[in-house]
């Protein structure tokens, strides 16, 4: 069990959004965080760094939107299902663009191809919580 | 001139993003998550705290979305205008629901009422930064 | 193996920062931002939200100092053991105070109950880095 | 007046802590975090990256550890004096250690330049605030 999963465990009271849904959706935009901020992290110390500059830069954006989005899906009080639609919207389409541009690095770059599927597995995730809030 | 704006003026390689546009709507989600960071924690100072539970969650949500927003709008290297458009769009609908989420209280709060102003600047500078991506 | 530990394996220039203590505290501090988050929302939805006032604003400064902590550590690139000595020392004074503040409620709600034990082990986690960075 | 001081303004029950000192801080570790993004990027953008490297990671943990500060200090309910103390603290080091870095890369740089100013004034405001705090 995540830490999440057992702090969901002692909500008094939960909202209505599917829970394994959600709570897969929270790892999957955790651990792309963890991934992207890692990523621009080891490109910044390839010997081909000017190769990584976009690779660098939809990292930092990937990151900075999955953190928002882990946070957003941790509350659960008064969830309004809209915000979380939006905000979950906009992360699938940049994990998809994020992936894009790692896989292209991934024959070189072990941490790129982590990376992608760290996104890839956010993009799934993302996409799944929405058919679950329709 | 903000501190992004100076900033800007050095950058070496900035995107073709509508230069005006963009720095609206990056002040105003700046704007816009101070004021909601802030809302969020007066609301828990308030004697009726119990009937703002709504207000400081959406608060904080609408804060998390703004800040990851204009962090994203604050880089203009190898921008991937998609990203771009996806968080924007995302923010814009936040940033109405947590409005309309204040607007309730802004009758009684000083505090909710200014939040409200600071939500409505940021959904409008992002209905512009859209028009001006399309 | 967490996904940090996984992508520091594919690092092509690690810092010389102690790999163990370095990957524990990282995990700590995440895991205590995702507890802090969850236990401030938690407290929202409780009938005596007004006696957890002072919880809800310690786990959110908590949340905000650990994220960036954690962030901070996810980075081994030309790493200055300066920053991360500071940042580290002021996470585990701050996850003390958010563990005494919480342990208050510990009896009463499971929620705090948990996010103290989180904070706690940060707290433990930050003091075992910084004595490997001596 | 800024947002924050506009909100303050609105607050119910603000804390003990001196208000100028507060809000000088407050602004300069926003303008911080936003320098400090922005060199980061403009640095990606240069054609002598590979000389950057250390100031891109520096500038990514200074944005960071401003970013929390400064909501930390836009808070005001329940404001624990210990863990405002301990948070400025570290700004106060990591801004100083990313004003000295970015002084390196100032002559040639526009942005660095600039971004050490930033810095510097962050600095500054973090060694008052914590004067006031005394």
């Amino acid at each position: 069990m995540t830490m999440a999963d057992r702090m969901f465990d002692t909500h008094p009271a939960l909202d209505a959004i599917d829970g394994p849904a959600l709570a897969a959706c929270l790892q999957a935009c955790r651990e792309c965080a963890t991934a992207c901020t890692a990523c621009a992290d080891a490109c910044l110390a390839e010997s081909d760094v000017t190769e990584l500059i976009a690779c660098i830069r939809t990292d930092l954006d990937c990151a900075e939107a999955c953190a928002a989005t882990a946070a957003i899906l941790t509350r659960r009080t008064a969830t309004d299902p809209q915000i979380v639609k939006a905000q979950v919207t906009a992360t699938r389409t940049i994990a998809r663009a994020c992936a894009e541009e790692c896989e292209m690095h991934a024959e070189h770059h072990a941490h790129c191809r982590l990376c992608a599927e760290a996104c890839r597995s956010c993009e799934r995730a993302c996409t799944e919580l929405l058919a679950a809030l329709e």
